[in-house]
């Protein structure tokens, strides 16, 4: 069912280059898919890619172009002329043009503009560069098919027979006033199950969901999936159509949406592949792991604070890890929930309410862990009444304030319009720990008194 | 653009449910999407909910069963006899029918089965009910266009001007034979674009990529995203087509395992959202933290065992939970690259190759996290020359053991077959304390001799 890459036939390629065989290359390569192609070259060295690179043509390399992997295509170009970039360029869908060029310097950028071979086409990326990368009109397509309501049906289907010949899918062809106003759809299905003698007017669906040029990406996503829409309209301020999203374009946002919560969450902060290089991974790795060690320089000087303890009450420093690790892990639990029903609009209810939830369920939590620390340190750890008591009050005390840090932070992260996944991960263990081993300490001097 | 529920809107509701006033509330609820309606439902108690769902017709109520939350479709569900849950299937496309189906005990499963007015329609519906839910069988559609290779372009488009009438969205038109066996397909475009004079064998597209019945869900999402499908068909073990899979059942697939993934990460063993039950919640949270309890008492064990430093080194200890959350900290960052890159099919290389490139990566990172410990300890926190090499060391080496903890469990699991996600979050914390403790004492009693 899938193309699989095997040793066998990368040592075959590396032979064919080494030997310049270029006839066999092409027999070899052209008949797989442009993804599958794009996979092989991953897995040479930029020599040998780029020189398959430039044994096919360009209606596939263009394709390929945008499947490779971020470093592998920055090489690529690096070894094109402006004009070769620009006739890649020309065979694209003007939405990952703009993309290729948007990765490329100021300079090189107007170079390859002036040199894109269609006037239409280059106006068109030129219009899609404007807009930013995480906004409807950075992911929509300038590839559509429209009509004008005033239009017979017979016009209407000549029309778009000369307008789909560039586009790979239809979905809905829009329907417009002479000042290019969106006004409603038709969908290929009712132009080929009516008559062609029906005037347009009567044929199209007046109810139709769009999108602002300017709104938010995830927006779009999140409508998208919740009217179960396959493509979508985009409008500008004043309602004329501008492009056109799928439900493939979105699923890339709700992919990279998806990847940045989950490396947010541990403590990754931009996006990093097992595959990318040494420098990279440190770069986004070094950052939280740094804020992690300043949050333990805080946990060393509160214990040297409470070292009294450390005379008649030793013990208690052996649970200090224990205590730590409870206090963050609830705290990570409680911001992931928060942080996932945010993202999938799930979160309903006063503030209120989600306080006495939180504490409720937290103290129930606690409950359970604290009676099994308690038994559990007595008869496995052969822990007496009084120290039993301290850590197990304590723990009940930190699971019920972590879990509240867990869920307010990114709450009111959110309230301020700062994205609530930067508080889930090494940010809430590290606040949970400090809190924790307060609370731990503060407590145990109360019961202990030392 | 979108539809937003107001407090005044649910109080207008409530009134006219209070007053059994049916006529209002279908006229202001009709003209709303049926997602928005079920979002409505939500917010409303259970028997306010079914109220309206009874109000309402069933070709508007089939579809908003589908969008409502687990527990209230449950509810409605449970004040539904058997014949008016079948008159809601009724309306539904086989697929979805037969999700809400399955969430039908046995004995009512039997009974509405038995209610279904359209025969062909129970008979898709009960074959569906066969396949395990994360397989391509558990997500096709039934409904699709299929025209027979021997027809004529004109046959085949009256025929499939029939069959489209059911069926939300067309894609493609499969091509099969006598048997029923898949042999290529027809796009809506192509059949507007070409003349109607010509045998369909002449245009039909006879490479077409499909899936097996039993193939798994994400193995189906990865294909479609790799090679950009928007519909792909299924078929069973001799090749006959049984289903199609659109892009929009995929867009759930990646959603479900990116959520379980980030769920996996943060210490939940099941899908829950904030406003689930604290019952619900509690199931879902409470076993890694008595996982997390129990590795704690092995930390707290293991302190115990180091507990002559206390003697001279006392200081020792107020490192310990700075140790053990840099450990954890680090294997959390590896294990989620290797969990994201496993799923996202990006890892290569050997198992040697990527042993080499993490020693060298968390060598790195040890050693900048290292120079700050150092320095800053002795700078922020007074911290002797000693004690300050010691702790460095300790660092360093549980950064890279933590690290190839990270790695490496992830992968061993993948290839045993188990989900590598099992060893993020609270796993992995857990493990790389005990680890981090254990180096950080057994490397203290080597430089200080205690």
């Amino acid at each position: 069912m899938e193309f699989k890459i095997s040793k066998d036939l990368i040592q075959q390629l590396e032979e064919l280059i080494a030997h310049k065989n270029d006839q066999q290359l092409e027999l070899l390569l052209n008949d797989l898919h442009h993804a599958d192609i794009a996979e092989i070259l991953d897995e040479l060295n930029f020599e040998e890619a780029t020189y398959i690179f430039k044994v096919l043509d360009s209606e596939k390399t263009a394709e390929i172009l945008l499947e490779l992997e971020d470093d592998l295509r920055e090489n690529i170009l690096k070894r094109l002329s402006p004009k070769e970039i620009a006739e890649e360029l020309d065979e694209l869908e003007t939405n990952d043009a703009a993309d290729i060029i948007a990765e490329l310097s100021k300079d090189r950028k107007e170079e390859v503009i002036s040199e894109l071979q269609d006037v239409e086409h280059a106006k068109d990326i030129v219009e899609l560069l404007r807009y930013d990368e995480h906004t409807a009109g950075g992911i929509m397509h300038k590839e559509l098919v429209k009509v004008n309501e005033n239009w017979s049906v017979l016009t209407c289907v000549k029309e778009m027979r000369i307008q789909a010949e560039n586009i790979s899918r239809v979905h809905s062809i829009y329907v417009v006033d002479d000042e290019d106003r969106l006004k409603g759809r038709l969908s290929l299905k009712d132009l080929l199950t009516t008559s062609t003698r029906m005037p347009i007017s009567d044929v199209y669906i007046k109810k139709l969901n769009s999108v602002k040029v300017d709104a938010e990406d995830v927006e779009v996503a999140r409508m998208m999936q919740k009217y179960d829409l396959e493509a979508v309209p985009v409008v500008d301020e004043i309602g004329r159509l501008v492009g056109r999203i799928t439900i493939d374009d979105i699923v890339d946002v709700i992919k990279d949406e998806a990847d940045k919560d989950y490396q947010l969450a541990a403590g990754i902060s931009h996006d990093v592949e097992a595959d990318d290089s040494i420098i990279e991974l440190t770069k986004a790795r070094l950052p939280w792991l740094v804020l992690a060690l300043l949050g333990g320089f805080i946990s060393v000087t509160l214990l040297e604070g409470f070292q009294t303890a450390m005379e008649f009450h030793r013990e208690l420093f052996f649970f200090t890890p224990l205590i730590a690790a409870m206090a963050g892990n609830v705290g990570v639990q409680s911001s992931a929930i928060i942080v996932q029903g945010l993202a999938n609009d799930t979160i309903t209810g006063s503030l209120w309410n989600r306080l006495v939830k939180e504490v409720s369920l937290s103290l129930l939590n606690g409950v359970i862990l604290g009676a099994i620390l308690l038994i559990g340190s007595h008869l496995l750890l052969g822990v007496g009444y009084q120290l039993g008591i301290t850590v197990t009050v304590s723990l009940l005390s930190v699971i019920v304030i972590a879990s509240l840090i867990g869920t307010f932070i990114p709450l009111m992260l959110n309230k301020f319009g700062i994205d609530p996944a930067l508080a889930t991960g090494p940010f809430i263990t590290t606040s949970n720990d400090i809190c924790g081993i307060l609370i731990y300490f503060s407590i145990a001097k109360l019961i202990l008194g030392f």
